[in-house]
């Protein structure tokens, strides 16, 4: 049993002063605000609910900031080729060490849940491992390593394209049909310890009648994400080949719920948007990656107006802090509304509003009973210290300042189900995850 | 005498191997390629030309992230209410530590020489102090106490809207005429080593007849900056009192040279921008501040086709890293036009396209001879090291990475005029300086 005593915890109503927070077998036992005196670990700072990440292809993080050149990296689909050839080159040994440095990092960005979108299943030639989860088992391993609450996502991928176009050669690493990804996600369910979803990777990817019977062969037994809408392209083969557009086509075709995570939804329109938020499914933005990418801005007003459900994800991990996601996701929307303060609504504070909002969404998605600092769920915890300016300012505005002016990462402790992971800004494992990351980095490149 | 002896140097035509850089009295006395073996002092990794910030208002540093809140922070104008609220209290005791923090950080940001846009000349109630650059002269003593390099703009401000509105409240301590500012310009050009030029403030806020007077009066002794077209109301209005909106007005009643700067310019048209980039003026971008502010997106494309010389400011120094700067540039841009890469152009790598193409514009507004390194420029550094990513990759790659995939602020190593000012990312003088701010915002706040 454990008692954090918090200078200031993020509630549900609001921030408030010494909190006594009782912590045993992972969990919150007991929320006690006003607590000044009480006998516990005192927190000095801001104790936020941890965020979830609700959207990670972990072994994209090995190629960032390597495409940013004009030859091969013009547009999404030419990204796309280099992220093909990084794939190719993962192996089950490789993969463990990259998981455990990006769930560290994500860590010290005030991330305490990640939900891997895993599609990178089988050998290169596409034939399966000898245990067909090897791949998934080392994600695991990696993400055990590092402390982070993992959510594994088992991709279903059968087709090159809309209308059933064969794979082609970095797909085969991907290809797994529906039955294959039952199993495994059975099969992961048992034997570890992650929380195991479905990840049906698009439109293109999985065919109606298998993503009819992924879902029925899911129903209740955890998240189902799905990539929608993020290209143009996309969304105009989905019209020509579907007769609709990929989010209303869905939600016409499949009993989307609260279960569900929409991925990106970068070009949904408003009436899509809307009627996605009456399902209770979280949409997953990913700034950095949709800016990276060029894919556009999402219509967050649109969401905000139906009270939709959202979260964010660092997708390609080129962005490994949940704070400058979260302040990219209102600059991109100051900048498409040419006003300020998108997300703060009538009497909001940005940062409250943005971080409570994307915590509740993250954790859904990441089918983790957490996401806010309440009695039964996960003591996942963030800790920041207020900025030199925001010092001796009230609370929302210390949050406020560390999403959008602190000039380093502003997590400062990072606990995951009752154990603390990050302590004034350095991983318990720091150096020994760095040099693992590092050889296998210099074993990718060889 | 100094002599570096780089693992790569980024020189005009590309990065270069083993750079030997000699320095003298502050400046580059010969590059020598290739010098594997020479005696120098080894700079292991990227040495880059030192980023100039061509646009700051460092009082506002003190409000930072401070204004994220539906209630008084909803637009740019109620924001520039907060804006006055900060600038009232500050006197020129406490002027210096701020100065002195924000040169620091900017220093640990890649910025080795900053503009800072100065119109906080007077008392609250607008009375000149017994020394009129009394002001001013807190930020040298603040800038020197830092190392950074400073360029001192003297702002000219008359009027509290287009047509000459007269100043009110918040706006007295800024009011200054032509014939006061220039002899405030030439006062400090004698009495301290900064660089000093013009700051009109905008078209809003100085009289045709004076921006012709300040023109005539200052040609040739240095940069001449004024900020353009930031809000569409302004354009607005701009075209309702003069008949143009106001970078096309500007071009055409002002002798608009390479000695300019053109701060914001986000909502110029094509033409307009292509007929600024003849001119050989800067356009003085600002991301941070514009997505914070919600201006608008500036039409990059138009810039770069037009060949037109471009920098980045902190401006509200909300954001005090260059390479965070440089992406958001770019990453507007993206999601602008929906495609990667934008500054990279046919061939080339977005990270080495806008660091150089910042740093010769920053430098060009900064009035300072340096942003690239070439014997007689100044030696101005920033060094970097490759992202674990990067590692063994060729220069170009590893720029690329810092710019667009690092989890912590690239700039390592940084020397102003010869003289290293932060090792190892921690500044020469960090603590006295931070204390020093922590000091002053506490006064501030009282």
């Amino acid at each position: 049993m454990l008692h954090l005593l918090a200078d200031w915890a993020l509630l549900d109503d609001g921030f408030a002063p010494d909190v006594l927070v009782g912590v045993a077998d992972g969990a919150i036992t007991d929320v006690t605000p006003r607590s000044e005196g009480a006998t516990g670990e005192r927190v000095a700072g801001l104790l936020l609910p941890g965020m979830g990440n609700l959207h990670s292809h972990a072994f994209q993080r090995v190629f960032a900031g390597l495409t940013e050149h004009a030859d091969g990296g013009g547009d999404f689909w030419s990204w796309r080729e280099a992220m093909y050839r990084a794939a190719a080159r993962m192996t089950p040994e490789l993969y463990a060490p990259v998981m455990a440095w990006l769930g560290k990092e994500l860590l010290k960005g005030g991330y305490t849940s990640v939900a891997e979108f895993h599609y990178l299943h089988h050998r290169p030639d596409g034939s399966p491992y000898a245990r067909r989860t090897e791949m998934a088992a080392s994600l695991v391993a990696g993400a055990e390593a590092a402390g982070i609450a993992l959510t594994l996502l088992v991709g279903v991928y059968e087709a090159g394209g809309f209308g059933g176009a064969p794979l082609t050669g970095g797909q085969n690493r991907f290809s797994n049909d529906v039955d294959a990804a039952l199993l495994m996600a059975a099969s992961l369910r048992v034997h570890c310890g992650a929380v195991v979803g479905l990840a049906l990777h698009s439109l293109r990817a999985v065919s109606p009648a298998s993503l009819r019977r992924a879902v029925d062969g899911f129903a209740g037994q955890g998240p189902i994400h799905i990539h929608v809408a993020e290209q143009r392209a996309e969304v105009a083969t989905c019209v020509e080949t579907l007769g609709a557009p990929p989010v209303a086509w869905l939600l016409d075709h499949a009993a989307v719920n609260g279960a569900w995570c929409l991925v990106h939804a970068t070009h949904a329109n408003a009436k899509e948007i809307a009627d996605a938020a009456r399902t209770g499914a979280v949409i997953g933005l990913c700034p950095s990656t949709e800016a990276d990418l060029g894919d556009g801005l999402f219509d967050f007003p649109a969401c905000q107006e139906a009270c939709g459900a959202f979260g964010i994800g660092s997708d390609s991990n080129v962005m490994l802090d949940a704070f400058a996601e979260l302040r990219l996701l209102d600059y991109g929307q100051r900048l498409r509304g040419e006003r300020r303060n998108v997300a703060a609504g009538d009497n909001g504070h940005s940062g409250r509003a943005l971080w409570q909002q994307a915590a509740r969404g993250g954790a859904a998605a990441c089918g983790r009973a957490a996401g806010r600092i309440a009695t039964g769920l996960a003591a996942d915890f963030v800790v920041i210290e207020p900025t030199a300016e925001a010092f001796g300012q009230k609370p929302d505005f210390a949050l406020d300042a560390a999403m959008f002016g602190a000039v380093r990462a502003p997590a400062r402790h990072v606990m995951v189900g009752g154990a603390w992971q990050v302590r004034d800004g350095v991983h318990r494992n720091e150096a020994k995850i760095d040099s693992g990351y590092r050889a296998a980095l210099k074993a990718l490149g060889a």
